[in-house]
Order: C-alpha cells, then sequence, then structure tokens
C-alpha cells in the first residue's frame, strides 16, 4: 500500500460570533482544510480567518460548498435540482477562490458537505453537478471526495482529478456507505481506536465495518472531524501513529502526483 | 465633452422565484450590466442566467454586491466594519466571478449597491474596503461608482481603475448627492425627460439638481434604473437620443481607455 | 352533495420588495386566505398588510408555513425530523396570531405550504407535526389539507378540526394524490377548464385524474392558486359558476358546521 | 430603596447546531430569561428547549427580538423604519409566545435585542413601535428596557408597564447610556466587582459611571449578560450577595406589584 496520505477537516464551521470546533490546534495536524462557503456555516470574516490560518499552518485549502441550510447545517437532505447543486456550488467554490486570491493561496480542491455529500455520493446527477461546478470554477481543482461512489464515476466523466478520502472516525456499513449520523456509535471518539483505524487503512487498505466486516478502501486522503469533541486530540493520535509507521503526509496534490 | 459613454443598469435583481425588472429587454440597449450577488438580491441560478443573457447580448458584466439584507433588498443602511464590507464584498465578486469564468464571460467591474453605494460614498472607510475587495478579487476590475466621492478617493489610493457614473433617472440635491428614494420625485420616470437629461450630461457635462441649480458631472457611464416601471422605455429612449446625437455607446473598458 | 363550500388561496407570498400574485384581485373572490409566515415567503410587513387585505374583504385568514427555504420557496422537499416540523410550524403560526390579534382578526386555520404540504400528506410523523403544532399554538384552529391522505389522519389522532380542499387548478393522479409541479399540465389555466371542474368538484363529488378516470373527492374547500398567471380571472369564474349553481361560498368555520 | 429585584438573562442564544453561554447554568440563578426569537439568533427548537428550561426553573419567560441579522448577531445598527421595527417585533413576540403557549408557560415580558435595544433607547419612533407591537401582541405584556431612556417615556405613553433594568456588568457612560462594546473595558468579567456593581445598584440606587462619577439608578431588574466567559459565576456571585443583604429575588410581575 501506499506510504502517504494527506490528513483533511472541515473547518471554518462557525458563523458569525457563533464559533464550532478548534482550528488552530486541528490546524496543527491536518495537511488540508475543507473550508465551509457561507451556506451551511462559515459567513466571509470567518471564512478569511479559515484561510489566513490554513495558511501560516501550510494546510491545502479546499472548498467545502454545502446546501443552504443554515439551521440545519446543512445535514438535511434536500432535493435540490442538478441545476440548483451545480449554480450553487460554483457559487461557493468562487467566493472561497477569491477569499483565497486575496491571501495568496492557491485553491486546492472541493468537497461537497454534509448532505449533499451523501447525496451526491449516491445520485450520479447530483455527483455530475457538483463535479462539473468544480470543473468549471477552476480547470486545476481536485474533486474530493467518498472512494468508489458516483464522486469518483462523476470526476472521471467531467474530467476532474478526484481524491478519495477514508473516514477514520465514523463507522462504516459493510456495503461501503458511512452509518448514518443518526445512529448511536457512528461518530468514533476515542483517538486510539481512530488511530488504530487510520494506520489499518493507510497500510492494509482496509477499515472494519458494521458487524467486523472488513472492506477495501484506497485512501487518498484521510478525514478527521473538527467538530468531534476529541477532534484535535483524535488528530494528534492519528498523526502520531502515521508519523512512527514512517508514512508521510501530505497535501492532495503531491499525493495525487506519487 | 466625450462623445464616449457607457450605459449601465443594475439587473439580476430576482431572488428564486422572485421576479424583478424586465432584464431581457434592458439588456438591448445597456453596454454594462451590474448583477446582483446573492446578498440583498440575485441567487446562483438567477446570477448564472443574468450572466447568460448579458453575454448574449455582449453587454460587460459586473458585480454588484450589496449588505446582507434581502428582506430589505440591500437598502436599509446598516453599520458594517469595514472589514465586514472588505470581506463580503470579496466573497460576492468571488461567486459572480466563478459563475462568469464558467461562462466563459471576463469579470470587467464592480458597483457597491444600494446602502452600501450610499455609504460607502461618504465613508472613506466604507470606500477604501469596497475598493480594497476589488482590487484584492482581481486587479484589472474597475470600480464603478458616484462621480466626485469617496469612491474615487478610494479607488485612486488603492489602484485600482475608477469610473464615474451618474445617473439620468435620479433627481440630484445641489451639492451633487442624490435626492433621498423616501422622497416624491427621486426617480424620473418620463422617458422623454430622462433621455435629455442623459445627452445633457453627455454633451454639456451637467445635470440639473433640485432648485434648477446646474452642476457639473463627469460621466464615464449612465445608469438607468432596471427597477423602475419605465426602465424598459427609458433605456431605448436614452439610447436613441444618444445615437442620434453621435455618442458612442460603449463598455467601461473602452470608455476608460479613449 | 353538500351545497356550501369554501374557497381559498395562498396569498401574501411576495417577500420584501419582491411580490408574487395579484393578491388584492384574488381576495375579491375567495372566503380563505392562507397567508405565508416568512419561512418560504412572507416577511413581517407583508403579513400584515396581507392581513389586513383578508380582514377588509372579510376573507378568513389562516397560518401557511413552509420549510425554511427562501430561494427554493419552500417547494424543494427537505428532510426534516418531526421535532423540526412540529417547531417551526409553532413558530410561524404563532407569528401570524400576533399579527392577527394586532389586527383584530381571529386565526382560522393552518394549512402547510409546498413540500411541507406534500411530504406530510403521505408521512405520518410529518403530519402529525404539523397537526401538534396547530392544536398546541391554539386548540380551536382547523388544519386545512388533503382529503384522505395522512392529514386528515393526523388531525383526527391529536383532535384538530380537519377541513378537506380539492385543488380545482391542479391535475390529480388516478390515486388521488397531486400530479408533480414538474410535469406539463400539472397546473390548468383555463378559466373555463377550472371553472367546471370546481362545480364537479362540488356538485358530483368527483374531479378528473390523469387518463380521465374518475376519482371521488370530498371538498370542505377548493384551492384556486395565487402564483397561477390567470389567477384572478380563474377566481372570477369559479365564483361565478358556483354563484349561479346556487352553491354558497363561506368560510371554513361555517363549512364544517354545517 | 427597594428591597426586591429581578435578575435577567439573555438566552437562547444559539442556532442551529451552534451554542452560546451556558444557559443551564445560568438559569439556576435569575429570574427572567430573555429569549432569542430567530432573527439574531434561536432557532424555534431552541426557543422551545430555552423555555422548557427556563419552566422548570421557574424563570418568567420574555421575547427578546432583534434585527433581522444573524451574521451580525443583531448587534450591527441598521436604519429600519418604525413600521418594520413594529412587523418584526410583532412577528417574533408571536412566534415565541405560540412556544410559551404550548408549553403551558405565561409570556410575561418583551426587551429589545442588541442595537435594536440601543437604537430604540434614544430613537423615540423606533421605541415606541418597539412599545406598540408590544401591546398589540398582548395587552399584559410588560416591556423591560433602559431606565430612564425612551423605551420609558414610550411604554407610558402606549400604555404597557415598563420595567426599568440596570446592567451590574457593563460599563457606564456619565449620562447613563451603556459604554459601547467596542471599547475595552466596556464588560466587566470580574464576579466580586459585579456583585458589588449589584448589590450598589440596589441598596443605594447608584452605578459608578467613567471617571469614577455616581449616577442614580433606579432597577426593576439587574441584567446579567449570558454570552460573558464568566457568566455562570458571575450569576451565582450577585445571587449570593443580593441574598445574604436580604434582597428578594423576583420576577418582573411581582416587582412592579410591590
Amino acid at each position: 500500500m501506499k506510504r502517504i496520505v494527506d490528513l483533511n477537516s472541515d473547518l471554518g464551521e462557525g458563523f458569525g460570533l457563533w464559533t464550532m470546533g478548534d482550528d488552530a490546534c486541528i490546524l496543527q495536524y491536518v495537511t488540508s482544510a475543507n473550508i465551509a462557503c457561507g451556506f451551511h456555516a462559515g459567513d466571509p470574516q470567518t471564512m478569511l480567518r479559515t484561510v489566513q490560518g490554513a495558511h501560516e499552518r501550510k494546510a491545502a485549502v479546499g472548498a467545502h460548498p454545502g446546501y443552504p441550510d443554515l439551521a440545519g447545517f446543512g445535514r438535511r437532505p434536500m432535493s435540490c435540482s442538478p441545476e440548483d447543486v451545480y449554480a450553487f456550488c460554483l457559487y461557493q467554490i468562487g467566493a472561497l477562490a477569491a477569499v483565497c486570491r486575496a491571501e495568496g493561496v492557491s485553491l486546492c480542491h472541493v468537497k461537497p458537505h454534509g448532505a449533499l455529500y451523501t447525496q451526491s455520493s449516491i445520485d450520479h446527477r447530483l455527483a455530475a453537478a457538483v463535479a462539473h461546478a468544480t470543473h468549471d470554477a477552476a480547470p486545476d481543482l481536485i474533486l474530493l471526495g467518498l472512494a468508489g461512489t458516483e464522486h469518483e464515476v462523476a470526476a472521471r466523466e467531467v474530467g476532474v482529478r478526484f481524491a478519495a478520502e477514508v473516514f477514520a472516525d465514523r463507522a462504516y456499513m459493510p456495503d461501503g456507505s458511512l452509518m448514518s449520523r443518526s445512529r448511536t456509535g457512528s461518530v468514533l471518539d476515542d483517538p486510539v481506536t481512530v488511530a488504530a483505524r487510520a494506520l489499518q487503512i493507510v497500510e492494509d487498505g482496509t477499515v472494519e465495518a458494521e458487524g467486523g466486516v472488513l472492506i477495501a478502501v484506497q485512501a487518498d486522503s484521510i478525514c478527521l472531524h473538527g467538530d468531534n469533541p476529541a477532534a484535535c486530540r483524535i488528530a494528534a493520535a492519528v498523526r502520531d501513529i502515521l508519523n512512527e509507521a514512517g508514512v508521510r503526509l501530505r497535501p492532495l496534490r503531491e499525493v495525487l502526483s506519487r
């Protein structure tokens, strides 16, 4: 298996005076930051501060567009048309791209958020809308999505580079999908457990799903959730275990060109 | 006086199912379209359609950022910090820039909307915030603002090209400011009157203010309001009178490089 | 069949400066006005003006709560929990109730809007959430919903009076559901056709569904869409045909206590 | 001086997944809870939970309406017309009133929030709009505002009962206004200092303003800010010092009828 992997986390998820997660701490450990773009979280000033923080820590910056649903944090499934999804992804990517440009940062990737992530992973038309928006916003952007899903299929069709992520802190179903957040045990919060899973993902290319089934996964990136109360300790533990195992942690562009 | 001028109008001011103004008609006559960017009007799909419409009609496209106030259409003065104004202008300009890129259109200018326009024309810190956002979003963007105000001062300081606009369909005060929209007679709706004012602006460099005083104006562009019920007939009348007088109607880039 | 029926329409569907439909005209003909409550349409000032207009025309006032989705006009299906639906219906009903109280008007009924209407008509948990919110906001409110669906079941369980509506200007499927708005022909706009359907609904208790099948309907109220371009002419035609046939047009309270 | 006073705090200031302040802790100490109503903070589910929490702790419930400005938390001054302010206060009060009704709680008072509070304390037309909305939403509601300001004048004119609040944790200017939040030292966070000020307010009817000037204050209620990081320790300290001094802590209705 490959000995290089990206470590990504969703950051900049506050809004106005409200904060979420300890971005400053997480940024010590990850190599990519997916930054909320204003529709489910992240106002313009928060976006600016988060890009600055990622830049200082040398984390690559990605856009993290979501459904227009602040009250539901973009986690409520919505039936938006592909035309809608294309347009609001393009909008959000462009907004973050301008913030990046102002800070002298290169926008690297796009990762859909929450219900948009989940729905587009199984609905080809939505995945294609996300991929087209990624392509049209800037041709060299990478689409970061769930390995082996419509994310990957759509990226290939549209001609966008794809990076596959695996979740070290989320429970998997035997079919390779994520266990619903509404279920107990869907989010793992023990740093030792999550770190061990991360290592297994990178070293063995497997992750244990519900019922103990081992499923094959191919990870260009491992996702750690910034809103997990134990997020920062988890990030440190994952980084440590991977470093000790000699795995190189690098941003997506380097991982994809290995 | 110069024999070349741009004709601009605020377009794309619907939101979701709600429409405002007859953009298709206005686009037959103007050379620049200032497109709402989602904060006071203009959802992503509306922005996309409006950019497409402007492109078909060969009107230059500008971003028209406003306060985050859908219910007030961005016309309610707000006390936002310069940091806030900088960040949300950058955000909105970037969002429209991505829409333009997707359509193969070059974003040409930025014009603040409504209360942001009025407040930044007299508050240097706000004007500087708008000018900096314009500069940082893309260095070749033109700031379109009110002649002889802080818009112009800030653009010069920040190193952004400035284009001065004059309103043919709004009443002026003797000091060169616009009469408040809350006053009767502040918006002119007779095509013949507005057309005559437009010609006088271009030919004589003057406009009649309240009380009959003639004030000197320098117009790179004449603004026509798209939400005026008579907007389309006004636009046609203005275009006709200027054409007949031999005035060339051209987008801002050409006017500024004359 | 009964010789008394209510005629309802969705009104107050503007937002800020944006308008939708010709409420003043429709209010000449209907006996009940379902007023948008701010989540999918209808800002507080629009709500106030619409309640005043309904009061002047002696139309009964109902709350028309929807999903929190201005850009989608509440027509995009969302996966909200029953707890969410209960809370935001309660919120919206209360907001309109206060506006009514200020105007000396009695709030009469509640009718869910758009995707909330459709989803709750087939999902018992959502229908129960709407019915509970209706009950808890004020015990004498009537729930206006789609005949023979979960709306009716939930209202009975919760102990809320139910009024069944039938759509004279929407195409029906053979199973009694409405044809999706995305299909051509789903919204009827010929006044003569709609009027004839309205009379048949009241006189015969039937409506013709797709394919010509006659389905039995029981109408306490007939709904006419205010956003139909022909809405006002349709409302006039329906009122005329029912008046000529001797059908009494009365608000829901009278219809239910007949 | 009077030996009875209400202790109030602004609660329910989260939105969706975002939280603010430790409401559960504060509710142990205050006798009145001012609950955000959705425009600057507080979604419907948060409102429901906060009313439930206040009810369990026997704190009286008040509506805390603010400007429609989530990103600015209602703290950015806006130029809204009195008609706008009247309508959106009525809307927000009604929304919370319905939530209270559902929980079997009586809505007790209304206190404007943030910039609406400050602007209406010095602008009679805005104060009158708030007072009218309070009156029209329910005739027995108490308006809780800043002593000796337009809040009090307007309440008297409109015929609404007025309760005067004094801030123990905010610095005062010599003219009796609050020091702007933008200034260092405007918010006090030492529990001992705040408690001593609270006691002086109740016992002596004075508070020390900038420069050491003693100003006379008349307090029906003392406000403690829930978003102060030390909020909970402050609330405990204030409650303790007042209890030890034999001051009775009671909700507004009892204080006003003393």
